[in-house]
């Protein structure tokens, strides 16, 4: 029999206690458990960045994978502790927007609250700054042990939302995400063909490739990536740091008569 | 049966090779280990760093855990390598002030100088940069897989001390981490109701609070952490930066008599 | 029996989905492996120091270990996937130079071409920008189960060579890696005694030392480090800033008659 399998992703960085002694407790509850490292590095408190960053990894895993995503910056406070089962994995986490989107694309999602107190490292009250390591941890371990999620306390109907930007098949969407290397994802999927489209960004209209390397050097281009929706880069450049572009900015998928995708062409 | 835990705390970075090769030799020598980060990015050489964050992750991990724990600005010379048992716990590092903290508040600890040649990739003379490879890496591994601490040389009773803030319970403490989003945490544990106290530091008087999110935004506070000592934030700010406080910085609770703690009532 | 290991080396850095999501599709196909970071903060595009890093990591592994090192610059573009089977272990990523300084240390190396499409996630046409994903993680984790190199596609004679600076036995080299701390580590692999010796870097001489605790604070100076090879250093302090030196500057050994190595005894 494989491991049960732990994903972690925080806004915790690499560089306090947070991470390990979070899957310290987590071992010591559960020692056969698998830990894989989705991200530490949220910006602090961005809940949609978590989502981002979970909805691109979730259905790479095993079902039955526990994700334990704690970006809190209500800790302590008083919003709901969440276990959630949807999309055949588990979820555990503050209530603060990432349930709801995660459960609208699967209707047989089910949420309940953290709160019996029994699994908890330490009761709340205690721990007003750490309950990743206190309440969520031990909660993740006992989900990779086989406790089913209602074990942990009532079911809740009514997660918090936040704004997700939710795919887009239409011409009209959004920056979601910037990477690393300054290229900037759009939610916008085509339905159809491209060949005949261009992308506006900025005020600016930018060709549609179908690889990195057919970008000149200085130019932005667009693609359709690996996740198949719209990805604006410039080859071997930043596109976000050359655009000016960031998370929320406009991204229009325009589509052009035959007859005028052919500037390269002298004139008559 | 579970897997040998073996966690790492250095000051490597993730960018060299030195933590892969170290993980290399650990899984050669104990295939079965499980391997755990608690972090790599300990300040170049700040051995009390290294402490600070070994103490808040060992409590969390299962007994037998064996901690690689290598920041060693004396690499090479002659500062002894050790291993100790301590806390129902493993660890492994060089003797530069780790040890002496750890095994003050264990009376059953044991220290060992690794000196029998056969369990080290490389003689010390021949390793004179990376010992944590060479030496203390297959080490721990040994460690993981049985093999006793006293097997790896002659006990010793004198290992070095460094400078540890140790836990307080009177008034008096000082900032000891500083953690990535400017908290400055103390070693000041209350050891009795703090309802009717202030915190000072840098000369300000500071309200103590229960939650983070009581703090106003642009106002430090302090609060009790999940860790039980006097911590002071900014609510979404970054108190190390506002108040220009660092490590060593000193952090006092003054108790107030109940006729000074109502300035938000008018004078009579 | 001990689990199948895979290490990952890339330039996709920590704040991303992409190693979260490769080593979901890993864990999906091959549960029971153990995944170990080698690193993901190559330079971006960074070929030679993706080669660097595994030369300096392989070795230390258990024979058998895949793996996988991506860092690709012509993702999406005409540059073969390849697998390779070379010094006991298994190595998978884009033939971009990393397989032939790896196969050319070992003349039973063998590499093959990803060309049956049974074992990718996604066909290469529908994945233009995350074949580390959707192409080299699914057949490094069928490596790890067991299939042998040979099943996933012809056999190919010519891999890419990129330019990287080998071992040199004799007196000139050159800088090939800059470390966390500065330190400025060469190629050169000294063959005899070097008590006579100096090194030469930058215009300047710099004294050969054993330990690092022997430079003092200010003045840089070389040692044979633990992979005996002459590495540049200042005593807690950093070399490359110090020097203005970098990957690629020449560095020469420039050994001295006996009479010339007595700078500090008064003339006579």
């Amino acid at each position: 029999m494989s491991h049960p399998l732990i994903t972690l992703t925080t806004d915790f960085g690499l560089r306090d206690p947070w991470v390990g002694s979070t899957k310290g407790v987590m071992l010591s509850i559960c020692p056969q458990a698998s830990l894989v490292d989705l991200s530490h590095e949220i910006p602090r408190h961005d809940v949609a960045a978590a989502v981002y960053l979970l909805n691109r990894c979730l259905p790479y895993f095993p079902s039955r994978t526990v994700h334990f995503v704690v970006v809190d910056p209500g800790v302590g406070g008083a919003r709901r502790p969440l276990v959630c089962s949807t999309h055949g994995h588990y979820v555990v986490g503050p209530d603060n927007g990432l349930f709801a989107d995660l459960c609208g694309s699967d209707p047989s999602s089910e949420c309940f609250e953290i709160a019996a107190s029994d699994y908890l490292l330490t009761p709340p009250s205690q721990s007003p700054t750490f309950q990743g390591r206190d309440a969520f941890a031990p909660v993740a371990a006992h989900l990779a042990k086989g406790t089913p999620p209602a074990a942990f306390g009532p079911r809740v109907l009514d997660p918090i939302r936040t704004r997700v930007a939710p795919i887009a098949s239409d011409a009209k969407g959004e920056v979601v995400w910037v990477d690393r290397f300054g290229n900037l994802i759009s939610n916008l999927r085509p339905d159809g063909a491209i060949e005949n489209a261009v992308v506006e960004l900025m005020g600016r209209r930018l060709p549609i490739v179908t690889r990195y390397e057919q970008g000149p050097p200085d130019r932005p281009c667009a693609l359709v990536n690996s996740d198949r929706v719209v990805e604006v880069f410039v080859n071997q450049g930043d596109a976000a740091r050359m655009l000016g572009a960031t998370v929320g900015t406009t991204i229009t998928l325009v589509k052009q008569g035959r007859d005028r995708v052919t500037p390269l062409e002298p004139p008559e």
